[in-house]
């Protein structure tokens, strides 16, 4: 069992980030930090002749590093009650990736895991809720399980700390990140 | 009354560009086709001392475009069951517009009125709702009236035309823009 | 194909039954309406030995009424953002139908096809969206077709004539309920 | 600070109930059963010249248990993606209490705190939060405080106690009830 985690924020050292080290916290792992990558917005093509040009960005690699992994966290700052713009875009161009002949990638999505890290200002744990359906209507989409997520509610750098409820079930799903490392 | 269309389809002539054209027939408009513009995701700086670096991008430019008119019609196929990534980085930059000393962007927003435009191939008049909400709040929260929306679907090119409802409600809604555009 | 509604509304000649009765005009159909009937709230016997006892109520007699028909419409006033009480505790008895060894509920309701008219008076095209997202998620779990839906604005009564887009959008949905009945 | 709990399941000693029980261990509370209550549905007479009749049932009686205390816990299972139609027509009453001349309900309830437990079998940390959503619509219109809600997964009777996540959060929320109740 081997854990990626798609890091969306913008800011280094953000709440965001905070919170996806205490949800991984002594759970070994590898972090692709979005916005060190460069991942153009797709440029649709499903329905050229050609298909999908190739493109000359870093989606290629990341993609598969994340296909090489097992679990994989989807951690985003909620901007204007949706994921960033980062991550959207990087999701975006999973509709390429539907149609690269290189491998299955519904299949291979299928059988990993998948759980989300939320950090938002404006009252998350209702107004993220629109972005967790989001999530898991693309999760659904590629077979993926969606097996948990937490909201954190944060604008300060550090406010995340003060969320004690956001950090006790961040600590509840490292409990279970664990277990499954360990294979249980 | 002026209307400007903040067009998210990274497809010339696609499905969303279709619709939106039945709901301005005959309707004068200035439309900004975002996949024309450059427009980087956001750093978030919010939290910096100095605030925001200027970014060398269209965004500036397109924002103070769409800030001379009182009607933004926002256009965007479904992509993962969000907007595109491409409207989306538009909307993230707000954040940035929101403490841009040379405007209140806030109370300039306050006084337009936005519809939406959306078009999606599964099931999108179940599975594009977390769209609309997410909107919803995006609008409230700069104090935008959220006036009316249009879900169509389709998925191969052309296959809009098929889709009677939304073509009938897109022109419902052409009829309340003429009228608001005479000024009734 | 015949047709059954469902109607949800606590008041003789709402907006709710107005609204029904463009969906369905010229178009044959079965008239239920629910608060002219006697349906107890359920009493979760799901997991007692003995299964449910019989309910001394007018389910028994609805459910066999609506287990004839072809097309469902659920007719329903917005209340607290959420279906009427009345259609709510119907609703809800479904789960002993699912245990009622008489017929294969889930089975019968998979060959019908479901439509939806609410009507609420606080935004409903945007604070209706969750009730939409229950009906969805309450169709899927019995495998039934959601066809589709007409939210309308109203408060006081009369007050839906008013509401253009919900008229048209019904006078849609009834040329589709035309042309499903002539058997096209 | 003292809490009432609006019980809206329909079975003794039910998951919902032993979850409702770890939120409030050791915190005292008035509990209202209220499928032990005769409550019928709201009969919508808002538009009628006398306004509504009176009503014989329990109602009047239980709307001012509640009106007596700060924090009403709302707990429910998930019947149907919605709120037991036990705790649905209790709150379609609330219509009925808005225009009550006796007391001003939307001034007492917005100084007032709400929390909810609710208890699904079918993927609720997904399915329920439509009717999370309708919760914070309609306290939104009354002007209460939505402070916190703990969603737990279970099916048969003593589930919930596998369900990690949400004891552990129904503990947390404990820990904030016992600092309210103890005034700080």
């Amino acid at each position: 069992m081997s854990i990626a985690v798609l890091q969306g924020s913008t800011r280094d050292g953000g709440n965001t980030e905070q919170l996806t080290k205490v949800l991984l916290e002594g759970v070994p792992c590898t972090e692709i930090v979005l916005r060190e990558k460069r991942i153009l917005p797709i440029h649709d093509q499903r329905h050229m002749e050609g298909g999908f040009d190739p493109v000359e960005d870093d989606y290629d690699e990341v993609i598969r590093q994340v296909l090489e992994h097992d679990i994989i966290i989807f951690a985003s700052p909620v901007y204007w009650y949706g994921i960033s713009g980062l991550l959207k875009n990087f999701m975006d161009r999973w509709s390429q990736s539907l149609r690269d002949s290189r491998y299955n990638f519904k299949e291979l999505m299928a059988r990993k895991t998948a759980y989300a890290v939320i950090v938002g200002g404006d009252d998350p744990r209702i107004k993220a809720l629109p972005l967790i359906q989001q999530l898991k209507y693309s999760f659904e989409f590629v077979g993926l399980p969606f097996a948990g997520y937490v909201i954190g509610k944060a604008s300060k750098p550090g406010d995340i700390i003060q969320d004690t409820r956001a950090i006790r079930e961040a600590e509840t799903l490292n409990a279970e990140l664990r277990a499954r490392v360990r294979g249980e």
